[in-house]
């Protein structure tokens, strides 16, 4: 059995545990396609935001890829497509999942030197996908999600054995301050908040929609929230907000007129592939973490650099 | 039968029709206690900030009464204490109502000539509280409040006649910006913004916790908001944020782990007094709109202005 380097779900008390992998690898194979200034800011707070990474027609590109996605939900590969809690009117889609997988537009996307080139240099490998999706976060009536970790809910029930992946969100709307922005807490992600409790069989099913198992306790947030306090950035469409796989984030509700949408891709190091849940559930479904995959993404290591992400 | 002059919950589509009366009205007999320039702004907007209104042995103070009201919960007025939606604990009061009169200290607060004074100055007529209460948005799992003129269920659910009616909003709590702070959109108070449907009666019951009739339509929001944005101030303890009654808010939730409380007067002008409510409902109680009112607060007209409000 693999040794479990961050046990989470089986005590009756919460805890904070010490990190015990690098947040960011300088390794001279991965040159870093953006100023050191902003990795050594990445490394200290846990996420940050590259304003401008694509312009205005590979944006109107993305947001055609992504309509044209939402207008195929009912031939898309069965339980992609998750709903807002309580509409089950066509309009009210949430998220719509493995797009890399269903798009050429997406799929182009995620190998962009941009995204998958910075993931590489961050992580300090070769990398692939371990999640994509599209969000949309409807106006007036959007639902708030709730403080979290990716990397517990992956390590727990993905079987992602090390913090070695992160995040991009690619904002194809521009963010108001006041509909819902993501927050994220600087320095969380240092901090790593065990949950209590066991997780339930097919859990993921009402995950997606709203979180009520696997949550961090409100003691550890208000700790954190106090060392670091809360950024909630607001970028413009194009921008790309990078953050690591175990900082902690969520985001209040959206009663204002706007509405916003992002693709979403989580990369994960070639070696920190999946293995068997820590958690000792079934594995989720491939869409939500994907185990079948051939090989990393492929990258030419000395070109990685030349191309600017911002 | 008193004329409507702003009939709402009686046609099948939202109407927008002008404001038929004065947001300010500069009488001589009340002396403005704030500046000039910052009534004007209020004019304009619909809502003002005004920041250290109270000092902070008066916050203290202020603070003290409101954990003494929540501590004396089963004792008061039956229906003047709202729990958050869902939560039936004793910890989550969202509201209690009427504390001007189930609290000497909040009686004191209502007749402070920097809340009194200024309101009738603004109104230009002598004052009396319309409603009051304290407000407690609690952290993680605060709930949001859609948009919503006050003066439209004011008057559809109370009776009351014009727009001479403001409120103002005590803060007991440092507001943190991302803590849904109740956000105003600027010149919406020019607007009436007709609701659709009848009131059901006894609305007021499911609406004090979480309003789902009587509320504006998507498009006049939008069509609002693009004129004037959104504006969230986040003040500080001891701050007054004053509002128009036709002034159109909202908050969204709050999954921070910061809490905010405030207290909260509504003062009307005495000539503008409740009739029969003008949606023929049955009146609503008497905590939520007052109609057994002795006379106007009492107050000096020539030292209104003594005391600065900032």
């Amino acid at each position: 059995m693999t040794e479990d380097s961050y046990p989470s779900r089986v005590a009756a008390e919460a805890t904070m545990l010490p990190r015990l992998d690098p947040v960011v690898r300088r390794d001279p194979r991965h040159p870093a396609p953006v100023d050191a200034a902003r990795i050594d800011a990445y490394e200290r707070d846990g996420f940050m935001v590259l304003e401008g990474v694509f312009d205005e027609a590979e944006v109107d590109a993305l947001r055609r890829h992504a309509d044209e996605l939402r207008d195929a939900r009912a031939t898309l590969e069965a339980g992609t497509v998750i709903r807002e809690p309580g509409k089950d009117d066509e309009a009210a889609v949430r998220s719509v999942f493995a797009i890399h997988r269903q798009s050429d537009g997406f799929a182009a996307l995620v190998a962009d030197r941009r995204l998958a080139g910075l993931a590489a240099s961050l992580l300090g490998d070769e990398v692939y996908v371990h999640q994509s999706r599209l969000n949309f976060k409807p106006a007036f009536h959007g639902k708030e999600f709730y403080w979290h970790s990716d990397f517990e809910t992956w390590h727990v029930e993905d079987g992602m054995p090390r913090m070695r992946a992160l995040s991009m969100s690619i904002m194809l709307d521009d963010n108001h301050p006041q509909a819902g922005p993501t927050m994220f807490v600087p320095g969380s992600h240092r901090r790593y908040v065990t949950c209590v409790g066991r997780t339930p069989e097919d859990h993921y099913k009402a995950s997606l929609r709203k979180q009520e198992y696997g949550v961090p306790d409100h003691d550890s947030l208000r700790r954190l929230v106090e060392e670091g306090g809360i950024a909630a950035p607001a970028p413009r469409a194009g921008s790309v907000v990078v953050f690591d796989c175990n900082t902690m984030h969520g985001s209040n509700g959206n009663i204002t007129p706007f509405g916003r949408s992002n693709a979403f891709v989580v990369f994960n190091a070639w070696s920190n592939r999946l293995v068997a849940p820590f958690g000792d559930t079934r594995p989720r479904p491939e869409f939500i973490a994907h185990r079948k995959v051939d090989g990393p993404i492929p990258l030419t290591p000395e070109s990685a650099g030349r191309r600017r992400a911002a």
